[in-house]
């Protein structure tokens, strides 16, 4: 193998906002960073952000659950011998979570799944890992975990130390049911004069087109569990920005909006199931990521955990500024590719 | 809105290789640019690089189709009225032809595909677009042809120039069914003796574990034509340095491994039917992205979309190589771990 | 292999309505039979079909697209092999056509999709099958159509006459998007009065709950193209009460409905794409299915296809009916239950 | 609402076997029941039957988990009210299993799953129910949570009954994953010539087809948690001649089939995480259905669930039988077509 010039792609960086959010893990307003390629993506989420700051509470964002999963996989003689040692596996919850407690200061294992097909046994780890998004911390619990297994249940034999049960960077309906990575929901009501003033649109119009290309066209396209215009694009700008594994985006950006006109005004939310980041870990070591982290103050001096619960908060307000932004562009004819248009004569 | 601090995230890059092609596309030895902050991930695909050099013929790519689509979505009274007009639009095809032609000088409409869901009509237009990957060129001609049916057919009204039936970066089935991005299949046969000095595995192995992990268990974990180990990683670092837009990781990544044992050597292959890339348009006015095109010879005086499908494969063969080293390093208990933690403390 | 007691399970039928229907294939009022061991199906397609009593123009159905479909599958030794012969094997469609002809006197061949995975090639012959479901029709022209390609392209391998990607009584979005079965939208706009007096709800209560039940809670739960309360229910009933391939429910149940307050008034849908249906062919030879079918108006002397098509649209409205009914039911709380006792009190 | 002519639809059915089943629910022998329409399915599971007589332990059948579920849907005013009412019911999982208790004699809340989209709270309460399918059962004892949750925590609002998390009869990935109904693995080793004498084909062919048609071609097709040749049919057959809801077909039959060669021989599975089958309850009031029952077995004096599970250890049985016979022949050219013409014409 050669390898050689050893170099970097410098995606170009903005940050945009400030965004107002409130919610169970933070209050305050924040400028968030956005790196990509696609230009009118910053001012699509400004113009979001800046709704934020004209309600008084900004974007409600309410984090639902975390954790991170990895899937192994065993091969038995048949389902019976499988289902035994499943079951004995079960009872012994306590003692695999010491195995897990001695491969990192931070993981601690609070769920296990599983799935029997044929002869073949799928485990699925669940556990917490701090601040750190936890792939890394997670494949070291569960090769400690199968060393383990394998010792005790001789009729089990090693098949994979991911068996694509986990799911990692698929399109897949397991993550959004059992939870992976953060799980946050972010709302904005917003007065009707403030969706006609500075949206050009109206409430209506808004959840009608929602309901029309978000649930409906994502469903004729034979979409799984997602329904929104364009939140793998926020995604992608943030976690570039964040030192995030970016291609976490696959399973990030299976999410839902919904939006509903409240009392003549619109509700709009973005339900982010899956939203796989952390402030320490894999790519963080990168002094300009550091000083992003910091900027975030997501580089705290808190609780483990709640450094990567600020990001993954910001990270969903981050997604619904521009999801709200297009689908009010997108109810009227003609504006999306004006703005895309006179953004990128203005860039050259 | 206020934004601040222009400024780009310097994501590491490596070119691994050379990875040698042959097929409908090119021939040739290539080495190929990953960006990514996850460094595991250049020997990984450094490793598969070399397996294709052991080999005369390297890895096959074989481009199966090309197009991109952009889906409208119009409302009309009702679903009869819908089918009318719908009828009525696929007899002036030739008319829709032309207003594409007259939208830009290399959209082609080559296709069109019709959904309709109660009172709504969504029309999926699929185009050739020349060396761009395509998104403006379609959103452009999308507007045009709205416009024109407008105006022709007044029973039906604007609802949205995007109705989720594209599907832009979004985990559906529709893109591997009707096609959107470059089809591409790579596919490498490796003597048995090669596959277990290099890969430290079996043809035997590999080909189990893909059914078993692959395609079980992604089946089980709900995934939606999806079926390999890990194409989003060397998807996102491929595009990253080449000025893709790299949310299209979301539908790129959905792919299937197919492996077997073929008299007694290993056929391993990587089916990627959503590769949307480009060698001129959005994210490619950047110097070092334009130098980075130049050195895998995309920027060469051909047809128009040569270069572009030259890109495609490239990329699809750095894909095989990835997957075929991450699939033979899980075959054997305990190597995915001892690799990543000696190549991270290689690196610190 | 030994089998004895040929008997047969007396499924309780009844005929519910009359349902009125409008559209393109028939106009007119008609009652419709359901077979089932659930009795509070029938009181409840009942109350729908009564709404479309009290309607003008009652349910307006829409025949949208009518096909049948197989996949065979071949192997040959590579993709850039398949790929070879796909291109020929479609450069001859008007003899495939032709062989297609020579097996049945009303398959016609109409379309051809292929897939390719590796060194697979799937190939999905779609035709029309007159008044036939045409399962055995395109199986046996599938058949032929195999010969034909083995002989003239013998770098083509025999693999399956079916490769799954037909797709038969399974949950794909193969169906929906490429089209399987009679595609029909049907829809009834009822005035809010008749809503609030026979349904006992609101038409901005049941388009609420169609939309957070159907479209969001199915999103949620990983639903395939589909976004319904209970098709299932009503295609069964019907299926089994006019002799069709009851298993088809499968891919029959896979549909949307959509609801909108339109001034005041309730618009309503059901969008079936997937409907297989026959008024000739397997399991019509029994007496009560003749009888069952005569009765419906589908064994009259029509053109081949008409009478197949109206039984599709009465189908399909049966759907409305009970989809109506349940959905109304469910805005209020517990109506749902006290219904079902109700009924099944009665029953005994 | 007009409805007459009360009656049954008469659907053929035979006995075939008898199928020869081991496991951790039942031993022995037994023929098995299939009302059905089509008649070449009868000697298909009847060649699959006959092999499990050919073997010592014919089908090893493995129960994994049995429950019934129903999810109900409350809105709240946002998702932080959604989260701190979802914290406090959790907490108070002892209360809600008393109220199930109060609802039927044998339901009981083993489970409670969540799911929070935008203000929305979606509870899914799972079940066991005896030897009742449970439908009834879960949907009372959803009412009385609801009614409970409802006077408990005024903040949550009434939104339906069922939020389609349940899912019910729908074609989603929710209860592969969590469960509903019963979840069976059958497993069956053949000798080498076994395969080659009375299914005319061998282990490698059999094992092949199903990795490429099974697992590659329904993926391709955008399958849904299945990946099997035509599990629908045997239980549509199962389920119409033991009173089952035959509409359930639509998950039952999302099952994924594994073949291995192993040793020579081969190893045939099928998966089938959702059968919903009960031995008591709705539709077996009919005498017929009790005395299929309780030739299956069925109706024996047993702990509440036996006489359940076992019927549904015999239900995954014959769909082994019939998949396997289905499987070999479409291995051969040819046979299929041959196979149903000669039966049809027997027949007529």
């Amino acid at each position: 193998m050669s390898t050689e010039l050893l170099d970097h792609a410098p995606v170009p960086l903005k940050w945009v906002g400030p965004v107002r959010v409130t919610g169970n893990v933070m209050e305050g307003e924040q400028l968030v960073p956005l790196a990509t390629y696609e230009q009118p993506l910053w001012p699509s989420v400004g113009r979001g952000a800046k709704m934020s700051m004209l309600v008084p509470d900004g974007i409600k964002a309410t984090l639902i659950d975390e954790r991170m999963s990895r899937s192994v996989l065993f091969e038995a003689d048949d389902a019976g011998v499988a289902l035994k040692a499943l079951h004995e596996i079960q009872a012994h919850m306590h003692l695999l979570q010491e195995v897990v407690a001695t491969s990192s200061r931070f993981a601690r294992l609070i769920d296990l799944h599983a799935q029997i097909a044929g002869n073949l046994l799928f485990l699925r780890f669940e556990l917490t890992t701090g601040d750190a998004s936890g792939h890394n911390m997670v494949t070291l619990a569960s090769e400690r975990l199968m060393d383990f297994i394998l010792r005790r249940w001789p009729e089990l034999r090693y098949e994979s130390i991911s068996g694509n049960f986990c799911s990692d960077k698929k399109a897949t309906a397991v993550n959004g049911i059992l939870g992976r990575g953060k799980n946050v929901v972010t709302e904005l009501v917003l007065p009707r004069r403030t969706v006609e003033r500075w949206l050009r649109s109206t409430p209506e119009k808004i959840a009608q087109l929602n309901v029309r290309k978000n649930l409906i066209g994502t469903m004729l396209a034979g979409g799984l569990r997602t329904g929104n215009a364009h939140y793998a694009n926020m995604l992608l700008g943030f976690f570039l920005a964040t030192g995030q594994d970016a291609a976490n985006i696959v399973e990030g950006s299976q999410g839902i909006t919904h939006a509903e006109v409240r009392d003549g005004d619109l509700y709009f939310s973005c339900t982010l199931p899956n939203l796989i980041v952390g402030s320490v870990g894999n790519g963080k070591g990168l002094d300009f990521i550091e000083a992003n982290l910091a900027r975030l103050g997501c580089k705290e001096d808190r609780e483990p955990g709640a450094n990567a619960r600020r990001l993954a908060v910001l990270c969903a307000a981050t997604v619904l500024c521009g999801e709200l932004s297009l689908m009010a562009a997108q109810t009227n004819q003609g504006e999306l590719m004006a703005s895309h248009l006179k953004l990128e004569r203005a860039a050259n």
